[in-house]
């Protein structure tokens, strides 16, 4: 080193990651990543016209993701389902990446696998440099690594970056000062620099050989990279010192940015350049030249004693990210704080389900049970639970219908309630206190709640009040109409019948649920075999098959059970724990039933099916599930729809398509033309065959609302 | 009726009933009457000193049940055993009634049961008018009937009174105007009638015979109802007007109240009394007799024509109490707006499981559920549904730890939290969170919420934080030995490992809960056979069953499993229905483990015991409950204890018995002395013998905090 020379310092990058890339990174890992810890390329970019006062920064944002560019496979599909391709701001050049996201913290932090990723890209980075590659792209001399752990239940982020620089054994020094570029080039020189450049850079990664025309001086000749060779064949006899341009991240006023390293060694190790001219380009106060400065540097001789590099000794490379006291340590970010608390809550609970179809369920159809509209009706004690479990899976669209108000009993069983909702002359409305309560929970949820009193057969209507239950009918049938699954969950068997029917008639998936003291009955309706005819097999596994509803196994038509119950008969006389084991079990057997090709149609199965190819990927779908807490015990049973049924058979359905509301007035004031219509007889109905054993059950519970 | 008789009118009474008196008939028709509606004997009671302006009133107060006197069956009880009496305030006199408390709302309204029972009370009155004994009691004429429909759910009251009053064909009259006693009695008089009756009225009834003396101006005699016939043998022949006296509860000037009308009946069936002097005792400002009042009454004739009543031709009878409309129609009470809120809670709660005990399980113990104190480790989806279920029990000391915070995705699956909870720089603590959440729901509850996390084996101890961890474990260890039931509920295997360990050595019942994706594990710990040697049968329905503990099927030591955890791993990824089941099932265990005579250690059970006797009345008690949501089953499993167990065996107790936290910090540094102290050979323990299934379970499965 001679007196008037120094050692040149870069300007590190500083990494700048922009929230978006985190809020992409946290998605690609629920929806593409899950558990894979695979090298992922990503893309950022580098401003070579960054503002006085800033550090050059490798920036990261929202569509780190997206290819730089596209391959032959990805062209060949349509034009709208290509990949976005990854395009850096104006100004700014790309520098490809490598992301490796961890699994697990404790792998993150594991610092003998970040050295070797950091060898590996070394390495990469040596080979594209040797083999000429880099050569004809120069991006390949800025690639960058960066390892993550992303928490995303807590919205924290851990991250680290690397970007490599492969050092000589000795340092690169200047000769004499830099100088600016309006100093080096003469007037017309940079004339002739200005207008060639700018139209050079995308294509040339922003590195450039130039060369000042021999033949006269006033003007510079540009070339890429790969034409070295052309512009300075004889580099070694010194006759003349190269010059070479590259976009300048850094703006400090005697020091360049790090894409130069690189770029300095392969010119060493490739073309033996040991003196050169750096033009580095800062594309300050609209000018691309004006504010740019030129280096001379020394550079030493990184070539072995044959003469040539050697491919297998890999050199020395720096480049980890430092913190402000030079450390190398991981950064982190918490975006929790910077997050909108909706938004938060949303993704959280999104993260929750999703990681189910990492390892165990990749089948799960998030976007479907997300989707499938939920009618409850009843918000005591099996609504509340139901309508959480629900919420646990994802639903968003829940609708609450109840008449009663909340009382002081309330709240310790019904898990939407609190004491504040009793108080007061009269408790708030069941259905409006619990969908208030699912919205306190989860604002995103799509929660409504219904005061009404469903019509029930044998109550009779008073003339006066026929509109008015005609009102009720109507808003029923269009809450049954607009939900795709009806949960019967009220506190009586009578007030079961119309929504029965309704659902029947509407084609929708019903789950019954019901208490005793210490049994339940967990049942989903079946709904019309509609398409039976269409497939000539006539296989139920395809055609699906008819299954009872809650009233096929009685030939008693409901009628009003309410009026003279005593006070047991009319609480909810039933052991606390039953509903949260019913509850589960409901909305278990209706997110199975959803993943079912052909959902409400499907087969019953019992224990034995669960390895036929019919079971859904998250278990059998049985028709009734009878649980009984005496002996902790659940039996799957089924039934075929009774053709007689006071409540899903077809000449009720023909009465309902034909008369509507006066069919169901008429079954309101006399619930015994039901048996009529269904054609039992009469002697059938008074002799009471064969009444199953279900009606011990239903006996001795007054249900639950 | 001569010119100057005019027709008698009687006041009659209003019911005046005390709002304690509705509070006690809750509480009996809960704890006593339960579904009986037969009749119960009640004690009311009537003012003679009432205050101008207002109504006689009859009074029903809290002591209405009291016994109003014993009979020899009491009074073979120790004193302190004897129900309290029935003591009517000063200056009053007791009623006795018949309540008729209904079942149904329906049954109360039926009028015509309602006639019935007031003819019934009618003849039970002329029947004692005709034998004499309302002679030798005249509070037999006074007496009344109260039908009533607690509809305590709804803390809504609806009663009727009924004081039968024996009509005679025709009506009484009054001979002149009502006179002062002052002018009826002269002076001596007054002062000899008021010197002896104050001293009887107890014994009296407050009914007297009255006589001025014929052998002086100055005295008059006194005596009791059934010596009539002493002081006037012969009423018929008209030498002398009798006199009566009666203590009256009406103040008006010249009316009497109506305890008067079936005296007078008594009077004309029995001593043939057409004509009378009656002196309506009226205590006021302070004198019982200075403002009294004297009627001249005319009787009817109330005699068939052979002279003597009749006994199967019951009189008429009026006194259904009536509206201010003077209408004969139900009242009704709703005590609810007079309540305080917090005891409204609470009595409706309580209302709610002894309705469990009317009909269905008598032996339910709810006073042992309530006083049960329950240790919750683990605030999380298991230990939120495990509290709210326990508070559905009646449980009332509840007590959480955990040292989480609540995050975004908690609330729609961790049923004590909402959205509020979570934001803000940090989520609230759960576990304080959690109890603040059981207060709003039921602020009777004894709930507290403790942070803390629970040392574990394998977390090393850093030296610095070693007292902490011993103030940790001491803490822990008191909350253990506070609680009568100790919840195992967190998200990972080893921080089960201390609270099962102190739980065996303070011989705790340990409920032990764990979920996997679709599976759950509930059992109980075996608690240690103690008294084992104390009965020489050794029968297991005595002394018990030596459970296994959580630990007691693997051979490995609890270790640190957190450290590397992916993010399915530390989430809990679970379907979401699954910890509604399990915490119903564990809650549910534990109650029925409350009802078995020897509670822990009770044997394990199969459904194949349910029939046996050492069951409880509630359900079998299984070891371990392992659910299957994919079959929606659940399997009774059960297991001895592992004498080389690495949690609840002898030689780890010895450890700890000795050693304290010294033993626990051995172990939280090094997990694998658990291994030597348990007394599992080394060759045993890498070899890895005999893997329960259960590993199955553990191993797919982060449970759930």
């Amino acid at each position: 080193m001679s007196n008037n020379e120094e050692i040149l310092q870069f300007k590190e990058f500083s990494s700048f990651v922009n929230i978006s890339f985190w809020h992409e990174l946290a998605q690609m890992k629920l929806d593409v990543f899950k558990l894979s810890d695979k090298e992922v390329p990503i893309n950022a970019y580098y401003s070579y016209s960054q503002a006085a006062q800033l550090d050059p920064y490798l920036c990261l944002e929202y569509n780190a993701f997206q290819p730089s560019s596209l391959d032959i496979k990805d062209l060949s599909l349509d034009k709208e389902q290509r990949p976005l391709l990854f395009k850096a701001p104006p100004k700014s050049l790309i520098s490809n990446g490598i992301l490796y996201n961890f699994n697990t913290k404790e792998d993150f932090k594991n610092t003998s696998k970040a050295k070797k990723l950091f060898e590996d890209l070394t390495k990469t980075i040596y080979a594209d440099i040797l083999s000429g590659a880099a050569e004809e792209d120069p991006s390949k001399l800025c690639q960058f690594l960066l390892m993550t752990f992303a928490d995303i239940k807590n919205h924290n982020f851990y991250y680290m970056f690397g970007i490599p620089a492969l050092s000589f054994s000795t340092p690169i020094t200047t000769v004499g000062a830099c100088q600016p570029l309006g100093s080096f080039f003469n007037e017309n020189q940079l004339q002739s620099f200005k207008s060639g450049v700018q139209s050079l850079i995308s294509s040339t990664s922003g590195v450039f050989v130039v060369k000042k025309s021999t033949s006269d001086q006033s003007t510079v000749e540009l070339g890429k990279l790969n034409e070295w060779n052309k512009f300075y064949p004889n580099v070694a006899d010194d006759a003349e010192v190269p010059i070479v341009a590259f976009c300048d991240p850094c703006n400090l006023p005697s020091n360049p940015g790090w894409p130069l390293r690189n770029l300095l060694y392969l010119l060493a190790v490739r073309h033996k350049v040991s003196k050169l001219n750096v033009i580095c380009l800062r594309d300050q106060k609209g000018s691309l030249v004006d504010n740019s400065i030129v280096l001379t540097v020394h550079l030493p001789t990184e070539t072995s004693t044959a003469g040539v590099a050697d491919p297998n000794i890999i050199p020395k490379s720096v480049g980890w990210e430092k913190d402000a006291n030079g450390k190398i340590l991981p950064k982190s970010v918490s975006l929790a704080s910077t997050m909108d608390p909706l938004k938060l809550a949303e993704q959280s609970v999104d993260l929750n389900l999703k990681l189910m179809r990492w390892r165990i369920l990749p089948s799960l159809d998030l976007e479907l049970i997300k989707s499938t509209k939920c009618l409850l009706l009843g918000a005591g004690t099996l609504g509340c639970n139901v309508a959480r479990c629900l919420m646990g899976w994802g639903v968003r669209t829940i609708t609450l219908v109840d008449s009663g108000k909340v009382s002081y009993s309330n709240p310790v069983r019904q898990t939407l309630f609190n004491f504040q909702d009793c108080v007061g002359a009269k408790g708030k409305d069941k259905a409006t206190a619990a969908s208030e309560s699912l919205k306190s929970i989860f604002p995103a949820v799509d929660a409504s709640g219904v005061v009404l009193s469903i019509p029930m057969p044998g109550h009779t209507v008073a003339e006066h009040l026929v509109d008015q239950t005609k009102a009720t009918y109507e808003q029923l049938r269009q809450l049954v109409a607009d939900h795709d699954v009806i949960f019967l969950l009220t506190d009586s068997r009578e007030s079961r019948w119309l929504p029965t029917i309704l659902g029947r008639q509407l084609n929708k998936i019903v789950i019954n649920t019901a208490l005793g003291f210490d049994t339940f009955l967990v049942s989903r309706h079946g709904q019309n075999v509609a398409h039976a005819n269409e497939n000539s097999s006539g296989d139920a596994k395809t055609t699906g098959s008819d299954l009872g509803c809650y009233f096929c196994n009685d030939i008693i038509a409901p009628t009003d059970t309410l009026k003279d119950r005593t006070l047991d008969q009319q609480c909810t006389v039933t052991r606390p724990g039953l509903s949260y084991m019913a509850s589960g079990m409901a909305v278990e057997l209706m997110v199975s039933l959803l993943h079912h090709p052909i959902q409400g149609r499907a087969p019953a199965e019992t224990s034995t099916d669960i390895h036929s190819g019919s079971s859904t990927p998250l278990s059998i779908l049985p028709h009734q599930l009878r649980g009984f807490l005496s002996h902790f015990n659940t039996l799957p049973l089924f039934g075929h729809a009774f053709k007689n049924c006071t409540a899903c058979s077809q000449p009720l359905l023909d009465q309902l398509n034909s008369r509507g509301f006066d069919f169901v007035l008429e079954v309101l004031n006399d619930s015994s033309c039901l048996i009529k219509y269904a054609g039992i007889s009469e002697q059938l109905a008074t002799e009471g065959v064969s009444i199953d054993w279900d009606e011990d059950l239903l006996e001795s519970s007054s249900d639950d609302e």
